[in-house]
């Protein structure tokens, strides 16, 4: 995806060789227009999965979530990394542990909103070990959904999680990837 | 807004006199058509503000926000509530109590993303105490910008925060205002 190729190119800072900061366009300020065309371009890729519904891990997910759903006009759903007051029960639990942050966090989705006829598109923004994308495929799986793909903003191809969550048997559909942050530069995968 | 109030009304659970959990299209699942309405409904109720910034906070005003960004055509930020480990410095902080979670949190926004020239609109899911609100008026305000007014999705009108935000001179501007939620049934602002 060119566009973000470019935004990732132009603002993206890289802080040694595991972080890069886009935090102008998609971690903290977010570009409305970017988010919706990437939304458009994950309907295109995964285009006849006949997905019931979006679920992604707040908070820098839910923007290209909502954008991907209002294309599609099916639901998104956010998970929730700790039990918040008002959700106390009937909730499906998956533990998450975070490299960025060093602390493990459960994330919960609510019984209510997935079920097994539904035909479920994880989003999130960065992939790395790949943990929240397997905690939110679990709770999908949990409710007895199918989990029809994992589509990522931005993958660090040079950390494990996508290539685990292949192996695991899940589709993966990146709009960009980065092979390496090595000497402050970003290299893209060809 | 007519869309809205049904949605309260058909959907809208009542936990208590103080507490509407929404949680199936604005608070955990969200309904990305709704959300794209209440952006255009924004954008319509603060027309000629040249708003120059959408301010907002995580999790739940980050939907709402960004869809009145992208009809505006100007940047989101969302403010995090706690400080990340790749937002160390030249931030903008707040303290803000939620009477919900009964536990007060920093609110941070970095100081590359509001400037003296930035005519902000600030946009949240609920308005109760005001806490959330008045916290990210004070950052717009540390930053120079002006607050050109406050956008809220839900107001418990029963509750202070609207009155002391206008009594404090801020425009307040919420889709559906909620005049009690006594008796398990939702009232509304006639």
């Amino acid at each position: 995806m060119k566009l973000l190729k470019e935004k990732v190119m132009n603002e993206g800072i890289v802080l040694g060789e595991q972080v890069l900061k886009v935090d102008s366009f998609l971690n903290h300020q977010m570009d409305p227009m970017l988010m919706s065309e990437i939304g458009s371009e994950f309907v295109r890729r995964f285009a006849g999965e006949e997905i019931t519904k979006i679920l992604t891990i707040e908070s820098s997910g839910i923007a290209p979530a909502i954008m991907t759903a209002l294309e599609l006009r099916v639901p998104m759903i956010f998970a929730r990394k700790n039990k918040s007051l008002t959700l106390r029960e009937d909730i499906f639990v998956e533990k998450v542990y975070s490299f960025t942050k060093r602390e493990t966090n459960e994330i919960t989705v609510s019984k209510k909103f997935l079920g097994a006829n539904d035909r479920v598109l994880i989003i999130d923004d960065f992939l790395a070990n790949g943990e929240a994308a397997f905690g939110l495929a679990r709770i999908a799986e949990q409710a007895g959904a199918s989990v029809v793909g994992i589509g990522i903003v931005i993958e660090k191809s040079f950390q494990p999680g996508a290539k685990l969550l292949q192996e695991a048997g899940y589709r993966v559909d990146s709009l960009v990837r980065i092979a390496s942050l090595d000497n402050g530069t970003v290299t893209f995968v060809e």
